[in-house]
């Protein structure tokens, strides 16, 4: 039934056909004609034919090599900015008398003309996807010249915060089932726990006890924003080596107690600081709750990213007054091969599990959060630390990066709200009593909190 | 294959699921309340459970009646506006030293802290959908209210401008496969020539010779936002009563000819100010090229809503000067009954067809465009005044607004940009030769083209 | 994602294409010429260019008149019939010798070669579709004519008990987001309380208390085979009119504890004797139970077709030894109007039950189940009779063929086939206490059985 | 719009659901339940519960050993056969009285009970599947024991050419947007050149210049019965290397003029004598004709598979006749890595040729019709000879199986209808100049015919 609408719905976004298309090879435009064209495009004469100008104005920009893209990104700054006198005027009429009529003027004339060109660039077919790429391709320039193009920059990051708006995207399970074009992505995309091949994918996706889910953009339909992968599990699993295992019996969904978020990946650099993460692991929790029967318990198995520099970079002093357990784990792990040799692995654990505690529970940067930027991540969603792993990821990254470490946080759905409020409020670190337990001295903090 | 993949694309925006949730019928909350949430929904504790805040407010807000909506409509011009001295600092800043930090800090303080507050409560399933509504709640205060709500209106217009962005929207036909749920929205928003029941409707999309398409946004994938009926004809129509007849010829596909876009119908009140209509014509005049393969002419059947009013305002001295025919048809015109006699009706004809003309060529607003809405409306489209037509329209309504009087306006697709460039930059009206004849005298002016 | 493949799945059946092409209005094919493609397209040489020889029969047949289908069927009796020579033979030979080698060939010459005629015309656009009203033509004809037309029928008949297997047909809702395409055929199809336009429609389908289901065939999507209507209650309603009111309350779904199948509907005359309706109930029931969490009771509400008839045709002896209240009954229900007099419509109460107890419990037909073909259907099905229902039914009709009685009968899922079985092999009836309670006298038979 | 629906479409069928569903791992059932469970799914008392009785029979049957599987059909072959003495009797009442009646009863006896039983087994989600998977179980019991269960083959095999009619089939292409699961069947299916990897098969789907298309069944819906692997190029293409020349430039589709079906793969041994295969070819040929705008010429890339084996078995006198460049080349291919050797494969070239010419034109079976498998299939489907290829497939398999030959059969729509013909008639082999110009002596004969 409803065949040709079903067709329409799934062809008919402009932004779909795009892929229909490939590029006809035409000769490249130059940086001034390029100009030429966005000038047109914003104008009023480009609205009859800002379909045909958009894509033309995109394929000039794919044509561009890394030195006449830097030069069209200081065009968006110089030719696309407000008109400083009159945004000046604005300014000085709504600070001489600051009303409803005063303040839409100021926010007229204080928005960028590159916003209105960014949004007609979206006219084009897969113009949604190809103005994430131009960011992705203006992050470099930005570390070198901020002060010209931050402000492109900062235009760009708001439009999507409203165009990729949570309201707007769309969760979608990828698995065995999904089309080997987007699982290709997957490969490609997973920054966490690296899979090496299809048969390696096919070990995420095609189990009973796995499950992967994503955020797509109605307009980016085939490329996924950022997706987690999951574990079914009975326990809480101890390592990632025990989760990724290919010859564990998979165990039946009604018999798993447990979700693992074992993996998240962000896909598009393009989209930095537009964030998606915690909406996916709560829309998820509560996917997995209604169709994965027993479920009880929501962990992460995460990454401890920064707990070896952080070790390395602790003064003398500081080393000086640890604990001896600690002391014995620094020298153990500066030997060779310790993690593979049982009796050296055994003796680092207390003091590493120590030194954990340490890291997550005591470090913190300037703005009083915690040193570990997943850690910030989770805590900030409301989620507690539950426990610290020592040889949870034995990989080489694993080691050299937290020494083997992993965490888990626990997602308890029902206490996220006042977590998340404790956190973000007074900086206040959910984590359990198995956590605070491995603290040398043991005392509590005001930035500490014991979870039962 | 893939079938959970789709499913999960059918179902899985969050936008989707509302429509399985009804009203739970809880207690209605009061104003305070309805503020304290949406004070809490833009403020970092709102994160963790934003998605629930968010339709806590929407449900709060569908409750209100007209008198408390309004005071909500206040508040949010209170309470959610620019921090007043901020803005008027960060304005000081810029006018005394415009560069990029300064712009990029006024930009933030200059955007309506509601503008953030829309975007989160677009989180709640079916947030978008219920955005468009507030927006056509809000616009009835704006008459008698501009001062104080002409602001929160601006932000509206501005994020749906945003969102609604062309490159969002899906082109779908509209048939009588399309699910009933659609259909009957169709019959309330037909806005032109009106139906009276599901058999009109099936008239006006199940024959061979009848299109109709819309364009969707994904997130209100049940809802047009904008539609067009076509009819495919050899010849263009005379009037509209010869389209709709019932008892017509359907005419094969492959022996038409013309598509006669004759209703194009706005569906949301709460999008006024966000444009569609010109995408839609072209768009759908290109893709019936694509799949009908004799189509040469794209022309609509359009109505002259303003003629009799222009007519009956003209003073004396006007009236006085005008031809003898046109004084005969003036005279016609005033006598009960006259379209369905035909003596009468072919005795008004010259006369009408050449104060038809006048109205078109020669009647202007302050800013010079055509006093016609539907005129401005085409040949801003880059559209040409093909042909104006006695008893076009001979329906109560027909007669009422222009005294039977319908135009066509014809798209030359590879001539349309040219033509929207004329109006656009000189005012210039494109007509045909055919109506240009009718003008008395038929002198040319600098606002007025004869075209091939 | 996966745009082409499931396009393709929604069009690439040929079936479904026959939909987009109208009847190219050639001349009309003679019956000789008709012939002689049959003839040609289940020989060998038909085999290359299958799919037109086979559109080309199909069109011809539809161009027929009803004498000339008539002589295109006694064609096919006579030409597409089985060698009556060589099945002589292999008859014989499997006679004398019984063995797989006598068997299969004798299978293979039992086989008329109309079957395979059939099975290539289903190679046409559409043609599943075509054969199934193909045999809709047949049946009028077998009336008069069952001694030549019997064995085509019976061959259509067994083809389509393989086609239209139950594991073949999809179970779909059928709700106001179905096309409209489908949903006048809704209108058109329902037999048992008619549907008067598209508003009463919309009150069957839209409502959240109201559901609707039907089997579809793979290859013709659009057009359903057979469907039910359900109401969800909280109690077995005691009327048809309380079932189909505009005006009750709708039910929240959660509240609901009864499902009542208050309407069946066969589609298509042209598959008699191909059953789906046993499926269709317990599918439903089935599905209803896991989507509607707080349903106890699957219960149809039905009608007593032959109950007026039954009791007209009683014989004076057996008029005469009714009981008091039955008589009073009979004489009641002879005057005009009785039904809308609340008095007399009381007074007729007992003896009318008494008299439906009688028609259900204990009036048989030769082969000793119920006269009544809806209590064969639902009893047949494992279903109990649970309730006789004075005024259930006062349309004309109700009280036409069953002076208003309706019956209930209850779908126990645990103890269908438990009851299938009594009355398959014993012709039990279940009935319930309250039902067996209103027969005079209240004697149990043996082939009457009390349910707790 | 109509999610409902669509989501019924997709997972309504009974089938599909079979694929949520793990083996819940019970224990063993006994041939003698078994048998016992088949008796009562046939029998009246299985109508209530066929569903659950079918799914336990086909479960029963997927745990049995391969000498319980023999047993298992034994027992179909013995207690599901036609009753001998009733079907004896019809044979003799149609013997002596042939007629509609006796036909029709003749016909109903003369139906093994296994095939209602099989019909019912259909009733269990994944049915169809399963019965396929049954009779890949059964045949290779049939060599030995053709006797005892040959006529249970015939049934289904009777069955499946019902059920799986062209007309049910849907044409799907298979990209790489088509789900991994399927994808990864394509790998395991492919027979003719293999598929080594996903980069492999990567290369065989997703440039432009490549196409893929299978039938599928609604009731399997991922899983292809067969599908036909085709590369767009400008020219007919020497040999299977350059079509899959992973370092080709892509071609644009825009540029292609000639389609090479260079692959076709059955994929159920289920299926076998079920053909699709001439089906397949000619609707993938339309479909190309309609979306790849300038295709000119349809032609296949096939091996000669019993061109060695024929070469070999040639009598002494036979191969005394040859000519003398057939008898060099003789010598030359038995030669070790001659065809590596330039010279030695230039000196091979002509005798090769010539003797496929040979092979091809004169090689006839008893049946007069030609010995390779692959011809007798192309031709019968009314396909040219076009053109033989030295050195076509260097493969180790091509070398093998026919001294690295492959032909060029040519699909010239307009003309297939009239060759099948010729060949089905006449075993008219239709052969273009270039073919027959090859063979010695170069005289025509009634069996081979130049083609212009």
């Amino acid at each position: 039934m409803s065949r040709v609408s079903l067709l329409s719905d799934l062809l008919g976004s402009i932004g779909a056909r795009s892929w229909f298309h490939g590029e006809d090879g035409g000769k490249a435009i130059s940086l001034p004609e390029l100009a030429a064209l966005c000038h047109k495009l914003v104008s009023s004469r480009g609205e009859a034919t800002g379909v045909r100008l958009a894509a033309d104005v995109l394929k000039g920009v794919r044509g561009l090599d890394d030195k006449a893209a830097k030069r069209f990104f200081h065009m968006l700054a110089e030719e696309f900015t407000p008109d400083a006198e009159a945004l000046r005027g604005a300014a000085s009429a709504y600070a001489d008398n600051p009303g409803p009529d005063t303040l839409v003027e100021l926010q007229r004339l204080a928005e960028a003309p590159r916003q209105e060109l960014f949004r007609r660039l979206n006219l084009a077919p897969g113009g949604t996807a190809e103005l994430v790429k131009l960011r992705e391709r203006l992050l470099p320039f930005l570390r070198s010249d901020r002060e010209r193009l931050g402000a492109v920059d900062a235009d760009l990051r708001h439009l999507f915060q409203s165009w990729f708006n949570r309201g707007f995207l769309m969760l979608k399970p990828i698995d065995w089932d999904t089309p080997a074009s987007v699982l290709e992505k997957i490969i490609r995309y997973e920054a966490v726990h690296a899979i090496g091949n299809w048969d390696e994918l096919r070990q995420r996706l095609a189990p009973a006890d796995r499950r992967c889910f994503g955020f797509f953009h109605p307009s980016i339909p085939d490329d996924p924003l950022i997706f987690v992968e999951v574990a079914l599990t009975e326990d809480i699993p101890a390592s990632i080596a025990t989760v990724l295992d290919p010859d564990r019996a998979v165990l039946s969904p009604d018999a798993a107690q447990t979700a693992v978020f074992y993996s998240i990946s962000n896909c598009h650099k393009g989209l930095a600081g537009v964030s998606f993460g915690s909406f996916l692991i709560k829309q998820v929790a509560e996917d997995l709750k209604e169709t994965v029967p027993n479920l009880k318990t929501f962990v992460t198995l995460s990454p401890a990213p920064g707990f070896a520099s952080w070790l390395s970079g602790l003064s003398a002093d500081a080393v000086g007054s640890l604990e001896a357990n600690e002391k014995r784990a620094l020298a153990v792990i500066g030997e060779a091969g310790w993690s593979a040799d049982p009796a050296k692995a055994e003796a680092a654990r207390p003091g590493l599990l120590s030194l954990g505690a340490r890291y997550y529970l005591r470090a913190k940067r300037g703005d009083g959060r915690p040193v570990d930027p997943v850690a910030r991540f989770h805590l900030g969603n409301g989620a507690v630390l539950n426990r610290i792993m020592h040889l949870g990821d034995t990989s080489s990254s694993g080691l050299a990066q937290a020494h083997g470490l992993m965490v888990n946080y626990l997602y308890d759905l029902p206490r996220i709200e006042q977590r998340h409020e404790a956190y973000a409020a007074d900086g206040e670190i959910a984590a359990s009593r198995a956590v605070t337990a491995l603290l040398p001295g043991r005392v509590g903090s005001h930035s500490m909190k014991d979870v039962a």
